[in-house]
């Protein structure tokens, strides 16, 4: 894999990769994963030494203990990819599935028909095991991908990539559908490349993931922000309003679907506040609140701007509305469109905030950390998306692929179809 | 419908409609389309007047017989319009299917429910008639839009956008869902409001579609180029290729699904090209081929930027190439990505073609002039797409919805399936 060339030509060979794996069998894609699966464990040593040489440049330059162990690729890391490739194996191939099929008239059938995109751009942070997963995921969904990793990484990622192109071609699959971008200008040079590069997905910090979207005119697939909320509505049970709250804002503090934002419904403020307050103020959590809360609780006053902040911290602002109509008005207006929850034991209600709420995740009665591709049942995930077209939410293999329409015919031409005489369309479903 | 207010105050209150509206149920927005088709019926005296004036207007600017021909909206056209509604409120809500349920764990239901996409621009040319289709579209899916049509029909519009608003707005739609664009600069404002306008579609010219796409951080729908191929494969029968070849060329010049290239398969082109000359030119079609071809046939030399151009006339560049690969690589290079056709009686080559081909619609034996919304039984279409990601080919009501994830729970927390004592996910099938 080799750098020299510019990144406008690794990207014109993916793209022409791209179209022979759309081609590529099941059978011949399953082999190349297990035949990846096989390499990494054969070359388990140059990896783990290839790491070695991360971890080590990253203490010199006193990398964070958090940073460190994402970096950390050791033998349970490489088992837990490989038995993700496993996984993958698995699951059934997005690509190539009937997705309708109507007669036209007789003899002329048209068939919608999933298939792979082409090529995708991912910038993803510093864990090498995102290197692995994110590539076989495009190798089952038949996309070509041009990865760049964080550079804290580049030895590891170097010998990952080296591992998985060799494997795949040699099962099979054409050369150069995987290409390892390796610094910021690379990326820089991937972002103007609308003719060669189908769709981008950015993960990391939301000024990184602004930064992409204002920069290209390749579609952009992810999430900036996720300010998420919780709404306890006056018909929620106390405990259970209590620990999704709690949950909610603590389990993990630095994702993106940790919540932001406590919405609690007025006529259960003055019960529900003192509780929440305990127990997250015994988890650590700095609390910030609006006026009607703090008449209540004695907290640090909440401004505009927390409303709109994601803190990714153990940090809650909290608000007291009246009822979900407020609730859902908040959301709208200062929310991501990431994932927000209510807790009621009013199903009108809970459909209400859910029909309502223009968010991809809208929960009832649980913790907003469950959105998230693994929890959801879809294997790995590429990214979670708060776009509007596409795919929203945790995004797995489904969000890789698009359809193309086949139409087969047996010489029908558009003109018996008009003017007086016209044949007319039959129109009927085939299955 | 004031056109005093700001386009950003206007979308403003259409993305707010498009919140409420989100949330209608299938009878209320069917009740709202019957309303329009009878209010549009009722008021026909001052639809006609109106669209007298636009006439008498574009008389006297000297418009051209086609441009009048679409510009006119009469009792035909107008029964056509309130037809169309009546189908539409026949087909299934596109809002509210459930696309997968997965049960996460006893008592924690996942449900992946199609939703409207929000708010949608759409800029479309002059005919009166596609603003009654693409916004009783938009009710139907549920999202609010900004229409701007031609100014040439100006007053028409109005008068359609009034009817259309007060009818829906009377059977309970929301206030504001449907806003008229009247200008360029209506329309330059609108491609800033990415916080507000989730998806735009243009139709129109090339260049535009393209101002369009360059101008704007809001995903735009559509396509810019139709260079549409014909392959006549060395397998093809002669008197079918050369009838596919006619059509796809000669139907109807002046649409995206025309053909612009003919690409001959070497073995079979000193029998096929005089034969499809023959009839090109009886159909008054100009013909420009490449130096193999001119060795045939004695036509004007194509060069480079024939492959390139969508001629939009009767106009067709001729290639022989050898066989079904080169004929893939010269659409994959020259193509948009639009629709193009094999013929052959190979069923492997046919197969190879339409899986390698990396274009919206993909056709055997038949004429490229069938990719249409109608012809594909889809209703009325929005446009006609060439992207990659979303929806592609003719785009109908199912690409103006996405989904949102529900998950239903009763007091579900992530702690509890972490750590050493980690309860377990079912990931169970729902239906």
């Amino acid at each position: 894999m080799s750098s020299k060339s510019s990144i406008t030509e690794r990207a014109a060979v993916a793209k022409s990769a791209s179209l022979q794996l759309a081609a590529a069998k099941t059978k011949a894609k399953n082999a190349a994963l297990t035949e990846i699966a096989k390499t990494l464990e054969r070359r388990k040593a140059d990896v783990l030494q290839a790491n070695q040489l991360d971890l080590e440049a990253a203490e010199k330059a006193n990398l964070a203990a958090p940073l460190l162990k994402r970096l950390k690729f050791d033998e349970a890391k490489l088992a837990d990819v490989c038995a993700g490739i496993h996984s993958l194996i698995n699951l059934d191939d997005p690509v190539g599935r009937t997705l309708s099929a109507v007669e036209l008239d007789a003899g002329l059938e048209l068939y919608k028909v999933s298939c792979p995109i082409g090529v995708i751009g991912v910038v993803f942070e510093s864990r090498p095991d995102a290197l692995v997963q994110i590539s076989t995921l495009c190798l089952k969904s038949g996309d070509a991908v041009l990865l760049k990793g964080g550079s804290e990484a580049a030895q590891t990622n170097r010998i990952l990539a080296e591992i998985i192109a060799e494997a795949s071609e040699a099962a099979g699959m054409p050369a150069g559908w995987i290409q390892l971008l390796e610094t910021r200008q690379d990326v820089a040079e991937m972002l103007a490349l609308d003719d060669h590069i189908d769709l981008i997905i950015p993960r990391g910090s939301n000024e990184f993931v602004r930064y992409i979207m204002n920069n290209t005119n390749v579609p952009v697939l992810g999430h900036a922000d996720g300010i998420c909320h919780v709404y306890v509505d006056r018909e929620a049970e106390l405990d259970m309003a209590v620990s999704i709250a709690v949950d909610s804002k603590c389990q993990y503090v630095a994702v993106c679907n940790a919540a932001e934002t406590l919405l609690v419904d007025a006529p259960l403020a003055a019960e529900f506040l003192p509780r929440v307050r305990a127990e997250l103020e015994a988890k650590g959590c700095h609390l910030k609140g609006c006026e009607q809360t703090r008449a209540i609780i004695d907290i640090e006053p909440a401004c505009d701007e927390d409303w709109a902040t994601e803190y990714l911290d153990y940090i809650l602002s909290i608000k007291v509305v009246d009822g979900v109509d407020a609730a859902v008005e908040h959301i709208n207006r200062y929310g991501s469109g990431h994932t927000d929850a209510i807790v009621t034991g009013d199903k009108d209600k809970a459909e209400a905030f859910m029909s309502r709420v223009d968010a991809a995740d809208v929960f009832w009665n649980c913790s907003t950390r469950f959105s998230d591709g693994f929890r959801y049942g879809l294997g790995a995930e590429v990214g979670i998306s708060t776009n509007k077209i596409h795919a929203r939410g945790p995004v797995g293999l489904e969000g890789l692929v698009i359809y193309k329409w086949k139409l087969l015919g047996k010489g029908q031409v558009a003109a018996d179809y008009a003017g007086p005489d016209a044949k007319k369309f039959t129109h009927k479903k085939l299955r």
